[in-house]
């Protein structure tokens, strides 16, 4: 896992302190985009070399400041592999594989943590805006015009059936087979990734 | 309101708070259908009369517990009102006119409790079921099998819909017209509410 280099390379803490923290401030304020590792390392008081040498890529960097363990970029190629028409199921299929795994717990916290922080839910927005969505949404070929709404509603499915499942525990989703729920929310996923977006 | 009746009839707030808690530790612990209004009296040592004198009926003791200040009973019919058919669209519509005026600060505000505190989130997963999506459901003539699914999804995106606008704030869903929404989310709660619920 690319948070645990720090582990690999231990270093002084307070550096790797320093820079996450310079990290969080950064992205939350210019967005992932704007954020440069150099203006990342100039408000840590480091040089951009140290900033790679702990954290690797601004993408690992962006990960281990909202401690997600998991990169996006590895499931994705496994939702897009059926082709455009099994996106909707298979995104769905793989939220429910990594959120009723012990990575689950990590996202829970996130997302409580961005409830309540306005800086946390800054840096989720653009996590899943720039690391998941966008990603998925830029690979299928669809209209520029569509797709930060398209992006959107597939987040705000995707939040919902989190709250409902992990955080208010609403039954029967709570404890529901993933299958169950693949079948029932897949169909939409894939309406609002390829379908029309106004009343059918 | 029927929250001001303390307001109206001011009592001792010692009494109106006591009630208040009993009620919130019954509501969470027992259920909203099996909390009595004898128990909750009981558990906050006054007569039963005394409860319906400050706070009317079982709904508006509940409605003040998780301190909502609307009344879902009197919005339901205008959401059923155009059949089955228009369901969809009329419940998202309904949603983003509550919660895009002043109420909707209050629903916001136990959104977050909610998901940081087990006994928010106990009360507001019975204020959903209980109070909305049984009603809504209920009036429908759907297999009774599958209601509990259907309201428990129909609540996911709703609960993902008041995550990205109000909550994350995630764009275009943050400032859409409501319009564009009815027209994306709706056909969506429509198939939950009557849509087959596997693959199509």
């Amino acid at each position: 896992m690319s948070t645990r280099r720090g582990g690999r390379r231990p270093g002084k803490p307070d550096t790797r302190e320093a820079i996450l923290t310079a990290a969080r401030t950064t992205f939350a304020e210019r967005g992932f985009d704007a954020a440069s590792i150099r203006a990342i390392a100039t408000a840590a008081g480091v040089d951009p070399a140290l900033v790679h040498h702990y954290f690797g890529t601004k993408e690992e960097l962006f990960r281990a400041t909202v401690a997600i363990p998991i990169d996006p970029a590895e499931l994705l190629p496994g939702v897009l592999a059926g082709g455009p028409d099994e996106v909707g199921a298979r995104l769905v299929r793989t939220f429910l594989t990594v959120w009723d795994s012990p990575v689950g717990t990590a996202a829970v916290a996130l997302l409580r943590s961005a409830v309540n922080n306005e800086w946390t839910a800054r840096l989720l927005r653009e996590f899943l805006v720039t690391q998941v969505l966008r990603r998925v949404l830029d690979r299928l070929d669809l209209d520029p015009a569509e797709t930060p709404l398209r992006g959107a509603l597939v987040g705000a499915q995707m939040a919902g059936l989190a709250m409902m499942r992990y955080v208010i525990r609403l039954e029967p989703i709570a404890s529901a087979a993933p299958e169950t729920l693949v079948a029932a929310i897949g169909p939409t996923v894939q309406r609002y990734v390829t379908g029309p977006l106004d009343a059918a």
